[in-house]
């Protein structure tokens, strides 16, 4: 396949200094030009958040051919608008996030910041990916699954996006069986909170906990696809209405004393 | 209408002493005993970010009778989960989260702590409701908008929520003409970043803007309802999932080398 030169605008919620970003960076040289701005340390589970109380500070992180990247003290959201606004030149043919160290499947994209860049890439209309590793390990292997992810930027780059859709892609540890594309599963996060006691006789609390499958053995959907040993990518959609229920809530009693 | 007594879980973005908060608290003693778990002081843009590499705290607030409130260090997603894990001995019958000082209407519900929580109880599978006002002052005039949020809780908790569905609410500043439920309006921020030099001669950004609505013109959205003087309800869908592009993106080429 032929690929034009593209502009590429790459972020991440694991830092600047993860190894899942530099082998999406790796991946993404070979499409065109490189445009990184990634928060100058770890922000995960920072979702869609912004910066609005605290200043946000850039500095040129790198500089090659074809090559700039930037740290951000700011979320992943914010690291997106910032190139937005003060360091592309023109709207990129892609923004692509990750390579997270950890899975964004299912209800995690709610949570992650690696997928909050994506859905704030897509409002920008502009086609906008999620990669995530189903390994949280700081050296994970991402080798297995590149080419892979190689061809679903190509494919994006190739067809576009549907309107106000960006992709969530996820992938299995070790060898992948292929792609999978699915919707995203239901379930829920059961938090454990982990109580202390600090010096002072102060309690506090650390998040902990673990993920409850709610699909009941539904082939449909990422997790399942997921533990079949497939890349799953799901379709997400930055309109959150529900609308087939807007009539039902229309009958409600809202304007009668 | 005879409300029996319920159970109520109250959260907000702009934390334990913003007005909207005292508000909410207002309208909600009403239908029950009340438990708050609210920022200890302003975590708005904070979307659904959880608290992961810092501990949280909990400081009882209040209380009264059937009444409890706590003070929180974590973002509002993190109240709702020590909520549920530490606080509440059996499931709320509803989770409201604001009165917010300011618009989460449209794209706003992204990146809207508000929303975060109320997502988060919905994510619980407990009805859940987020209230907003179109007035960012500390000391807005909540005081037209009560009767048709006493209202909205109401015919929430008599007749449930579709599942994975969760409602934002944004009321106009002044007397709301009544209720429509809409769906969320088509937009985007556009970002102007103020750029400034600190006293060490360092960059710095404040993020700054100005909303954009892409729907020109359209009828059936929440910004339109606000325009017109009237509150807006959008039925939000825990599940981000465009299903109809699932067949779109299964014919791309993922799998031949």
């Amino acid at each position: 396949m032929e690929i034009k030169k593209k502009k590429i605008l790459i972020t991440n919620d694991d830092g600047i200094h993860a190894k899942g970003l530099a082998e999406l960076i790796d991946i993404a040289r070979e499409f065109g030009e490189v445009l990184v701005v990634a928060p100058h340390t770890s922000r995960s589970g920072m979702s869609k958040a912004i910066t609005v109380d605290l200043p946000v500070r850039l500095k040129k992180y790198e500089e090659t051919a074809n090559f700039t990247s930037y740290s951000c003290t700011g979320t992943p959201v914010d690291c997106v608008k910032l190139a937005f606004h003060q360091l592309l030149d023109r709207t990129p043919d892609i923004v692509i996030s990750g390579i997270n160290h950890g899975s964004n499947s299912s209800v995690n994209i709610h949570y992650s910041g690696t997928m909050g860049a994506v859905i704030e890439g897509c409002i920008h209309e502009v086609p906008s990916v999620g990669f995530s590793l189903c390994d949280h390990l700081a050296d994970a292997d991402f080798e297995p699954s590149k080419k892979y992810f190689k061809r679903i930027i190509a494919e994006t780059l190739r067809n576009g996006l549907p309107k106000g859709t960006c992709l969530n892609v996820n992938a299995p540890k070790g060898e992948p069986k292929g792609v999978a594309v699915r919707r995203q599963g239901h379930g829920r996060w059961v938090e454990e909170f982990e109580r202390r006691t600090d010096p002072h006789n102060e309690d506090y609390f650390w998040i902990t906990g673990y993920y409850q499958n709610l699909d009941n053995g539904s082939d449909d959907t990422d997790n399942h696809a997921l533990a079949e040993g497939y890349i799953s990518i799901v379709p997400i959609l930055v309109d959150m209405t529900n609308h087939h229920a807007i009539e039902t809530i229309k009958k409600w009693h809202f304007n009668e004393e």
